[in-house]
């Protein structure tokens, strides 16, 4: 790819994403494979004035080495300097950056049981840090073609090939490329969610319904002062930031514990760097209580039982059938991109900042108004091009929100 | 490189070099462009029993960045949590495999007075834990060719080539080839080191003088109770370890403040990633007292003026002219290489664990003893074919230690 181009994409994801501010710091996640674009936005975070920039480096294939020959007490043992680290994030508030590149089947092969417990014992350590950012912090997910990666997509290609064409696609979904105003564009984006999510709003529906001819027939109920919403997000101090890049998708948390009906997945999911694929999930008083797969059932159980919260709904999202993402006819096996070519709905944890003035709750009030709470949140698509969705109000009254899987308001 | 080679070779660095025990940690400090080399260490270390294996991962590339757009403040700065780090590391002393791969010039047009400033800072606040892993640590430092320094050492030859050709250098220096027994290799290696040490001890010299028609024109004082050494050492807990691969070298530390006359360098030497050529530095009371450089002559002032004891000598080694790694005739533009090319001293910091007993004594009487401290300690070499190195007993006797470049005894 052009070094200019990737240059603009490292911008984007600086100024438009994280939206880094001058006297910031910046955290970056990022597989050591892409080095050299971690560089780049490296230099772009500089830039925009960013006081110190460090990088997390990760590498599938040591993480498969530890899982296979450390126990997992040693494991689960987080070290002492790892939560001081933590906590002294909690006090900076870096922004992050999270690259994904990694091959969506990088994982395969570990020990499922082991990676779940690990996670668990981790998790528990490291979460009140996190909760701890939660609202606080500027962050982005952006994608970065990895050499497996780019072959899982695109199967047929020499590598060099399938990674050109990787970046090619990646770059459209997020509105870079020779000639763009990038700026303009995520504006232009971000205002027709807002103009979408008012009118959302102003129905304050009780409950959505879904059905498909596929067999997913589901109904889960809202919380009544949860909101939609899509595109940019503030946080607390009021900066400004994109989460996603890209992002399709307008969403909120929904009564944890109210949902009946069962949803048929429409594309595969990739959970802890392993895939599982055409699965579906029953769910009774707002819980999966019973499900199947074609392929990682067992890993599917394993995310279901994670913990209490796991088997729970986090998120409904709506996405219209003929995306721009989705009207690439890709499928990326990456969840950042197959999420936001469909609908689709997150197991785990909600986010409480979409209750209406939720800066004036503690989390536990926020928990017990209805977002769910989980150690995990992890979305499946369910959306397909024969999907219909309906609003109901408080009043009975009707609204078709989709009709034939795109929108119908 | 062959995988197979490769595989020999990784396992050499845990098993030789830092002789890896069963339920030991292990700390690998390599740069994300030797990524699946790591991996291969890594794998051999949990082969060989570590508990746990974990790497800190460098990139000259972002440490440019870091230099160019964070003020001396900020970079010198030691977060709380590294220290906590540095604190966990001396209670559970892992073994420290370190693979050098950078570009001998990778940090060119790096400001000198702010590298110099950060490292006096950063250094004054780690050295300590550094200290208290003296003797302690099991440790071996390795070199993998990345691209940049193969192109540096091979600058005719394609690339790949180049790397190829580095591999095959790099691999015969430290005995492994197809059809070698590595471990055999460094036993009769190690063993013919042991032997020309006994006979250097026997002698107890008072003080060596080196003489070349290049200019170098040097007598060094050696400390009464000091010891030459070469190859393997023990670790306090009695644990055998190969802190260098390779190794040709045989060495004390002599009594700091005590030499007299001239040294010309007879190689280039790199410093923070920067390269100092053609010099020479003249002695008086054991200090450096005046010194130049046809390049780079700003940074050797640098060097020899970071601290009290960068002036001092803290390492006289000796290597034959017709050393194995110096037939090559290859110039490695990498210490490790070319200091066991050809003799050499170090200015900096000595080690104490070169004195008799050095077990009963504190550091601080270690040092009191004539062991030179320092927060570096940088070896360039000053051998050439026709040094003559004599050594003179407390008694007044002379004995040839070299003769035209080569072993006298």
């Amino acid at each position: 790819m052009k070094k200019s181009l990737l240059k603009k994409y490292a911008d984007a994801i600086v100024r438009v994403g994280a939206n880094v501010q001058k006297g910031q710091h910046v955290k970056i996640n990022a597989s050591v494979e892409i080095a050299d674009f971690v560089k780049l936005v490296t230099e772009a975070a500089y830039k925009a004035g960013a006081k110190k920039v460090y990088v997390d480096w990760s590498f599938d294939e040591l993480t498969k080495l530890h899982y296979r020959y450390q126990p997992v007490s040693v494991m689960s043992k987080v070290p002492k300097w790892q939560e001081e680290k933590l906590a002294e994030e909690v006090e900076v508030i870096p922004c992050r950056i999270v690259l994904l590149s990694d091959d969506p089947d990088g994982l395969k092969g570990v020990n499922l049981e082991k990676m779940q417990k690990v996670q668990q014992a981790v998790t528990a350590v490291t979460k009140k840090y996190r909760d701890a950012l939660d609202c606080k912090q500027q962050w982005t997910i952006a994608a970065v073609p990895s050499k497996a990666w780019a072959k899982k997509v695109f199967p047929s290609l020499r590598t060099s090939v399938a990674v050109e064409s990787l970046w090619d696609a990646i770059l459209k979904t997020v509105y870079v490329s020779e000639d763009a105003d990038v700026f303009a564009e995520w504006n232009n984006h971000n205002k027709s969610f807002a103009e979408k999510c008012a009118i959302l709003n102003s129905y304050k529906f009780d409950r959505v319904e879904y059905k498909s001819k596929n067999g997913t027939d589901f109904t889960v109920w809202l919380i009544p002062d949860g909101k939609w919403e899509g595109g940019g997000e503030y946080t607390l101090s009021g900066q400004y930031f994109n989460p996603n890049m890209p992002t399709e998708e307008i969403f909120t948390s929904p009564m944890k514990g109210r949902a009946e009906g069962v949803v048929v997945a429409t594309k595969p999911l990739c959970y802890r760097g392993q895939l599982i694929e055409n699965f579906k999930i029953n769910f009774k008083d707002g819980k999966a209580v019973s499900w199947s797969a074609e392929k990682g059932e067992d890993l599917l159980t394993k995310m279901l039982t994670f913990d209490e919260g796991a088997s729970m709904l986090g998120e409904l999202a709506l996405i219209p059938h003929d995306s721009p993402i989705n009207n690439l006819g890709i499928l990326f096996y990456e969840t950042l991109f197959d999420e936001n070519a469909s609908c689709h709905i997150a197991m785990g944890s909600g986010f409480t900042n979409l209750i209406e003035n939720y800066e004036k709750y503690t989390i536990d009030e926020l928990h017990e108004k209805g977002i769910n709470d989980s150690m995990i949140h992890v979305d499946f698509m369910i959306g397909s091009d024969d999907m219909n969705i309906k609003g109901y109000t408080k009043g009975g009254e009707c609204i078709e929100i989709f009709r034939d899987g795109n929108w119908a308001i």
